[in-house]
């Protein structure tokens, strides 16, 4: 039997966010029932919610960062118990048969992952995310929320954390690895927490220094102005990966021309239109253009842990749930130092 | 003292090549003069002569694929001797001193490397390629060419060899390892010829399956004509590594569709125009998008006496000087089967 939930839902792709009810499906029995206690805000949840990354249906819940302790399991969960701290992150399913899947990279399922909202399940309803009071989510796709967490702090690692932290371990950021992070927001500020700690050199690219000092303090070794041309000058050929988390298009021949021989950039933020890319600019020094998407089940894990064992956490702005419409139009201002977090305790 | 030879040169950006003199520089201590035999036909050739990869001064000598025999040495040259059969490819220079030419990938010289033509080099003039009867070359970019190889098709190896082997190395091209090749002209064949020898399952995607026959005979498991949308519907996530050589722009979103996880596009084929790049593309299968530019002077060594122990040659296509001009509308109309090469006996 469904269960009636309170949740913040867009009742279209161009009002405002108002307080409403969904209905939570009934706990199956490899099933665990969440009560959500934080949930992040996502940039990703206003492209979704307004339907800028194509069309959805309404109304809809967002929310992918979700952070809640175990209610409720069903007959045959056996990774999480009542009073667990948990966590959830930007999918709930996967095909779990493909070659990714069995791979631990349910992220590229080959079917299409179940994103935690506005997408399809495997029964057919549309997922509603974590703006709201409670979620009921398969096992597999709920993870751990290590003791050492903060769990008012820790929502946002599930997504802008493993966002970034995917990326710097398949391009191996550690010693001697010159990384560059273009943009301090919600996803940038994890890049450089996650890569200090990986011990590589870390280098900030943002549109000014307004924000130098908590880059700095977060790791970085170095911090830029993308504005002033003689960034770009200066540090051509020096950096080894560059992680991109704006997303808006950008002068690809600038932003290409600083990687070093065999130097990747990888895009995670996600601009809507194509990015225009010199192939000259490819062919000298054999630089790469990579794009990554989150992370898997296992490796979210690991990322949880990791920060734990490292004393890692998202700088957040803890809001209450009435102030989310504000917090959206912050966020679009880049107003956020460095990642909104609804009190659903406040819902 | 300069020596004065006989040459086919470009007037201009706009005329057909014509027979004239140049001069070669004497031979100095590290220099080595090479009796060209053999020159090969490179689509570079046209677009650097008609201007359209930027402005050059004229008259211009092109051929940067050149086989010969050495027929005198500087008093200081240690690794060639007279009579000895070499061959000279893209490159005859670079600064010797920066990370990556003393890591021996003097193609990626963070100072530039000379190129063989229409380059300025390191004493101030201009150098003039292949298309002449001869050649004076600083030893280091001189390449040893192995008994087994026929003087008379290696040429090519010292570019469209070197441009498709050097990729194919750099991202693990063997067994289990799953390649398409896009375009099957002067890159295309060699890239074949070599994804095949090591190992790899190779399929060709082309326009059209005219060149079937060929492609399977040298190597293909498969090959699928572009110009079919089922090719891109049948074939979706299943290369580790789509080496590109054609040099206009592709529909990205298609082709780097293609790939499986982790899966790379490499381009060695060079539009001028910015590739339009869907980013979403390459988050799914977190893909690459590369450039790779021809190979080191050790490397390209490798690549000869690879081609030696495993009798890979070029397809070639020998003509006469004089009919050169005509050669380069063939290569416009991609009427070539597989690589010209001009008998220099006959300029």
């Amino acid at each position: 039997m469904p269960t009636t939930v309170d949740a913040y839902a867009a009742p279209s792709a161009t009002e405002p966010l108002v307080k409403t009810t969904i209905e939570r499906r009934d706990v199956g029995p490899k099933d665990v029932l969440i009560e959500i206690k934080y949930a992040g805000i996502c940039h990703s949840d206003i492209h979704t919610a307004r339907g800028e990354w194509g069309e959805i249906s309404y109304p809809q819940v967002v929310g992918h960062e979700i952070a809640g302790i175990v209610t409720e399991v069903g007959s045959e969960v056996t990774k999480h118990a009542v009073g667990d701290r948990v966590g959830v992150g930007c999918m709930v399913n996967s095909c779990r048969e493909c070659e990714n899947c069995l791979a631990g990279e349910e992220q590229y399922c080959l079917k299409g992952n179940t994103g935690t909202y506005a997408s399809v399940d495997r029964d057919g309803t549309v997922t509603q995310g974590g703006y709201s009071t409670h979620v009921v989510v398969d096992e597999d796709f709920v993870l751990r929320i290590p003791d050492a967490l903060d769990l008012a702090t820790v929502a946002p690692l599930l997504c802008a954390g493993i966002t970034t932290y995917s990326p710097l371990r398949h391009w191996n950021a550690g010693p001697g690895v010159r990384v560059a992070v273009v943009g301090l927001g919600g996803l940038g500020h994890m890049a450089v927490k996650f890569a200090h700690a990986f011990g590589a050199t870390v280098t900030v690219l943002s549109q000014t220094l307004s924000k130098k000092d908590d880059g700095l303090a977060m790791g970085a070794d170095d911090y830029r102005a993308t504005s002033d041309d003689a960034t770009f000058r200066e540090l051509r050929n020096s950096f080894d990966l560059i992680i991109n988390t704006v997303s808006a298009p950008l002068p690809m021949r600038k932003y290409l021309g600083l990687l070093a021989l065999n130097g990747t950039f990888v895009s995670v933020g996600a601009p809507p239109e194509p990015m225009e890319v010199p192939v000259f600019a490819l062919f000298n020094q054999r630089r790469s253009f990579a794009g990554s998407s989150i992370g898997g089940i296992r490796e979210t894990q690991e990322m949880l842990d990791f920060s734990a064992e490292h004393g890692i956490a998202p700088e957040t702005e803890l809001i209450r749930a009435e102030d989310v419409n504000e917090a959206w139009e912050r966020v679009l201002r880049s107003d956020v130092r460095y990642r909104f977090v609804i009190d659903i305790a406040t819902l």
